[in-house]
């Protein structure tokens, strides 16, 4: 059984979490991959608090267990989100762009445990010393939000830096995904891509179909010059954003340009004018179902590859 | 025992290859390679044909194991120093930046093996069809001309398209990067930022030195604009190329720019000055150290990972 310090410290039975992707992480994606054994956590986003908290409540009705909250700690909604957080009190909270730090006690006292995403050691030490339970280290091959540093040199650096548990992010979609992070010291992955790609997610299912059969380089990243690089498909509105970045144009028209094109490519499903956040392991994933056949096959695979390994050290 | 296909196909101790790097993969550091067990890889770089042949030669008096030549298909030497590893026989070639489809029979027909470094799978499923014996598979954290995808994306989307035997590249310097790279399904690893941190390799002290006091967001890529993005430490000269990048002036400016400077950097030691290729793991790279102890840690540890996950998973 492939059981890690992670699903002791959330109470789950696979070391195996989905990604807070704003969207399209509601109560139907997060209380299938918790059925599942997994750890499902909805995405807060730039979303109002009653729709937080209703989401809550729906993840609560289709299951009894463990899941979480990610929050996005620069939307317009994050201090009233948090007080939802803390009302309902979920077992996990994530956090991706900003500083949780000051967060943490009010999180500790309430019995949430806090595992901020992460793409650099610096914050990682930071946020150790504020108490936060676990880190998410996410390499730049992750859909949407992303770093500078890839998975694999990312997730031993951050694990040599931290005493808590680290689960690995970016480029995971099965079970070899899965060794290789244990290999590389993590107690977990986490994955985006993959569980968007599932029957349960509520995306569009032409977006979902355009990762299906997306190419190993259908990637690529925009926002370098705001401050904000995202990793999407490439279509028409990437290519007109980044030919608005290389003109003389203030960041703040840029931004506009960029408003409601995630809502567009994920739920409304324009493959030419939406943002159509995936990762780069979407060459990988070639079909649509259902979580818990992949979760169930990502733990018999990572467990048969583990035993393989064996076999073949001992048995030279 | 770590054993995989890539030891018996090279006739190699452990599944551990040295990156070809020109400039410092000479024979000091090939035959270091080769004697404790791994493949070592000249670099041939842009050098010319008697330089190389002297290298083979240098390296033959050092090691009786086999050993590679790495041939940069673009250097205006490449037809002159494929003549030489015809004629010298090494045991194998491996070669990046071009096609090295057309030149599979002459090689094979002097019984010399050919792994192709790629980053992307469509030349891979090409040039499998020309018969090569195996690849690279080059995530983009490697040091020095880089693709696109990260080595965890990369890896598993080659193993699935070819039949060959993959090594991995890019974000290895350590036991537990190499269990990670056999979980992925690759046969072996490639190392180049941790094999030029060593007490053989000839790169100057300044620079290696740079590399050990690296942090993990320390590297950079430069040339995006010409089509030949290139991985190294952020210093004077990528601040000044990526200036130069934006300015409206043509390409041959910039890659007139770009000339001299790998040596400058590598071999002279201009931390200011110098193009200091390195990869992102070079922040996890903490020591100089030999070659030979290097090589056995990272068997040792990756023995001990493994036999420490095959008991977690059976144990549980």
């Amino acid at each position: 059984m492939l059981r890690t310090a992670i699903c002791d410290l959330f109470g789950i039975k696979y070391p195996i979490i989905q990604g807070g992707m704003a969207h399209v992480a509601t109560a139907e994606l997060v209380s299938a991959v918790s059925n599942a054994g997994g750890l499902g956590i909805i995405g807060a986003g730039a979303s109002e608090p009653d729709w937080v908290r209703e989401q809550i409540h729906r993840t609560r009705e289709m299951t009894d267990k463990p899941f979480g909250v990610n929050i996005l700690l620069i939307s317009p909604f994050a201090k009233q989100v948090i007080e939802v957080v803390l009302e309902e009190k979920v077992a996990v909270v994530t956090t991706g762009a900003g500083n949780p730090g000051p967060l943490v006690p009010g999180f500790k006292e309430a019995g949430i445990k806090v595992m901020p995403v992460v793409a650099s050691i610096a914050l990682a030490r930071r946020l150790e010393r504020a108490g936060v339970d676990a880190f998410v280290a996410e390499g730049m091959e992750s859909g949407g939000e992303i770093g500078q540093i890839t998975t694999m040199a990312l997730v031993p650096q951050v694990v040599d830096c931290v005493k808590v548990p680290v689960v690995a992010a970016g480029g995971f979609a099965d079970g070899r995904g899965l060794v290789a992070a244990l290999a590389l010291g993590a107690q977990g992955v986490q994955m985006g891509t993959r569980f968007v790609c599932t029957d349960e997610c509520i995306a569009h299912p032409a977006y979902k179909q355009a990762m299906v059969e997306a190419s190993d380089r259908a990637t690529i990243i925009t926002g370098q010059s705001t401050g904000y690089p995202m990793r999407c498909l490439e279509n028409k509105l990437t290519r007109a954003f980044i030919e608005k970045e290389k003109e003389d144009i203030s960041m703040e028209e840029i931004m506009e340009f960029g408003v409601g094109k995630v809502r567009l490519g994920l739920i409304e499903g324009d493959l030419e004018w939406g943002t159509l956040l995936a990762g780069q392991i979407c060459g990988m994933i070639k079909d649509i179902r259902p979580v818990k056949a992949i979760i169930d096959d990502m733990v018999a695979s990572a467990e048969a590859i583990i035993s393989r390994l064996a076999k073949d050290t001992t048995g030279g």
